[in-house]
């Protein structure tokens, strides 16, 4: 039983090079599209997660209104259900699986949304983190079709800073023998666990942790509890070769990194003329709302705003914060009703 | 040839419960002491650091001046010159290296201090990090021997982040299979290495990042050199079990962990008599001056002054940037003269 739909792409050249062959973007619709085709709204998926992770957000009475909207959910490449090194078969299986931007990921999306549903323009293009970083692609890449973004707890650009936690990340999960270059039979589990520790403690703020969040607001029984459950419990079932391909795309993101722009960020960034609300955690600490300020001021039709939150990046979470999902959640419909 | 004395401990019952046999303390004094004893600075080790990396602070015309001072600076435990999982016998060798407090790093100290020299007063007590955890333990087990304490970039209290933090350390470090749960013959430097890699993202702050002063200003060739010849050239000569030690020391500190303050931290920061400057960095990722306010707040005698830097934790750094230096160099001296 499968709860989700499949674009088969055919054979993809990506854009550093590798023909990814037989290439399969998982997608999943809500709501019905409209028949002049304006109801569009297209909801990306954030690192180490699928469609199911975030389906939680579309409901009635929600921004994202299945009764109004025509809402899409493309999987990111590298997810296990679009194609990833866990699903793709050899020789561009598990550690041979190619290295793919999030360009790859938005040219595939675009192609999915023209020739799937001939959409010719999108209301609204959001999502969190590495979903924010596909967002602001979709707005440079295809300026005349987006209307609107709201890019959350993200960026347009990976920042060094943030290039260099993910290197902590990827150091701690390939330190464990048990992941052989890529060619582990087994779980690399030792390498998972210490990663998602690497994770813990940029992923919520040091006032979350002051507060001490973890027990009096997510109900987890100590520290320890928090990290063996929460923190492990996300990334052990997770596919380590997935999980690089993602980094990867996340530490190599850039919108101005292709034959458009040419490297020249603020170009990109200028280019960008969906009205944009862009939303940094006020704690966020590897999306720091510096960079988001930066971004701001160099496009023409954006607005600052930041989560008033401590949860740190899960500011925009999956719903880990109440708090968090009701601003978001008006903030997104201000935009659509602007 | 060696450039440090060693006071012999003999056998030292830890505040854990295990007994150290014979128990070194390595040190190293500079100037001389004066008749009344009245002139005693007191400068400690950092984390998988010795004297020989602090003594460059130690010359004529800076705050520690040797032609003025006696200054001490007593090696920590597990640092590899005083008793260390490297340098103890079997039984307590390697990964059975006892669990050490700064209680217990404190506790002899004072003996070296009183038994040896029959010092009765310390002018100052004063270091980065690591030994700033120390110099508040001083403060606060110490009060009337201390007349000033001078922690920078550091805390009393290990915060439950800054334990989330180290807690990824550790994990990248022993992920390495070739850790061998401690009883490695050949050095884990898969882990080491990780562990470096771990640790870069949160020594320096996204700002330090964004503005490229690991190349600027250090003067690396790309973020890649900066990574490898910086920070996995400071982890990977390390003992790994050494390190461990240090780190347990670490997230364990608290001033009020023992049989004077039975865990009243406010209690503990209230009795420190010294007059106190508490100097974070403005941009320490894991000892942010929200927990020095705190701190501040609680104590009857102290001045916040943190540090007006974006080199994050290294603001306190060993000499890495020039004007934190001189902050650091100008503030010491207006405490010493005070």
């Amino acid at each position: 039983m499968v709860d989700y739909e499949t674009f088969e792409l055919g054979d993809v050249v990506l854009q550093k090079g590798a023909t990814l062959p037989n290439a399969k973007l998982a997608y999943k619709t809500f709501g019905k599209l409209n028949q002049d085709k304006s109801n569009v709204i297209v909801f990306l998926t954030y690192m180490a997660s699928t469609h199911l992770d975030s389906q939680w957000v579309i409901k009635e009475g929600s921004a994202l209104d299945p009764s109004k909207y025509f809402i899409v959910i493309p999987n990111c490449f590298g997810n296990g259900f679009s194609s990833s090194p866990s699903n793709t078969p050899a020789p561009y299986n598990k550690a041979r699986f190619p290295l793919v931007t999030y360009y790859d990921n938005i040219k595939c999306q675009h192609r999915l949304l023209t020739e799937k549903f001939g959409i010719k323009k999108i209301k609204l293009v959001t999502g969190w983190s590495m979903a924010a970083g596909q967002t602001f692609h979709w707005g440079a890449l295809y300026p005349n079709m987006v209307e609107r973004i709201a890019p959350f707890c993200g960026s347009a650009k990976c920042s060094r800073h943030n290039f260099v936690f993910l290197e902590g990340v990827k150091a701690a999960l390939t330190a464990d023998a048990a992941f052989m270059d890529g060619w582990y039979k087994e779980k690399p589990a030792k390498g998972l666990r210490a990663m998602a520790r690497v994770y813990a403690g940029w992923g919520f703020s040091q006032a979350f942790y002051r507060e001490r969040l973890d027990l009096e607001r997510l109900g987890y029984s100590s520290l320890e509890d928090f990290l063996v459950a929460f923190w492990e419990g996300f990334f052990l079932p997770k596919d380590a070769n997935n999980l690089l391909t993602m980094l990867w795309t996340w530490q190599n993101g850039d919108i101005s990194d292709n034959e458009v722009y040419n490297g020249d960020f603020k170009k990109a960034l200028g280019a960008i003329k969906a009205k944009a609300y862009v939303m940094p955690g006020q704690t966020d600490l590897y999306f720091p709302p510096e960079d988001s300020q930066f971004e701001v001021a160099n496009m023409p039709n954006a607005k600052f705003l930041p989560v008033p939150s401590i949860w740190g990046h899960f500011a925009g979470g999956p719903g880990t914060n109440p708090d968090d999902v009701k601003f978001l959640d008006n903030t997104l419909k201000e935009l659509l009703r602007s």
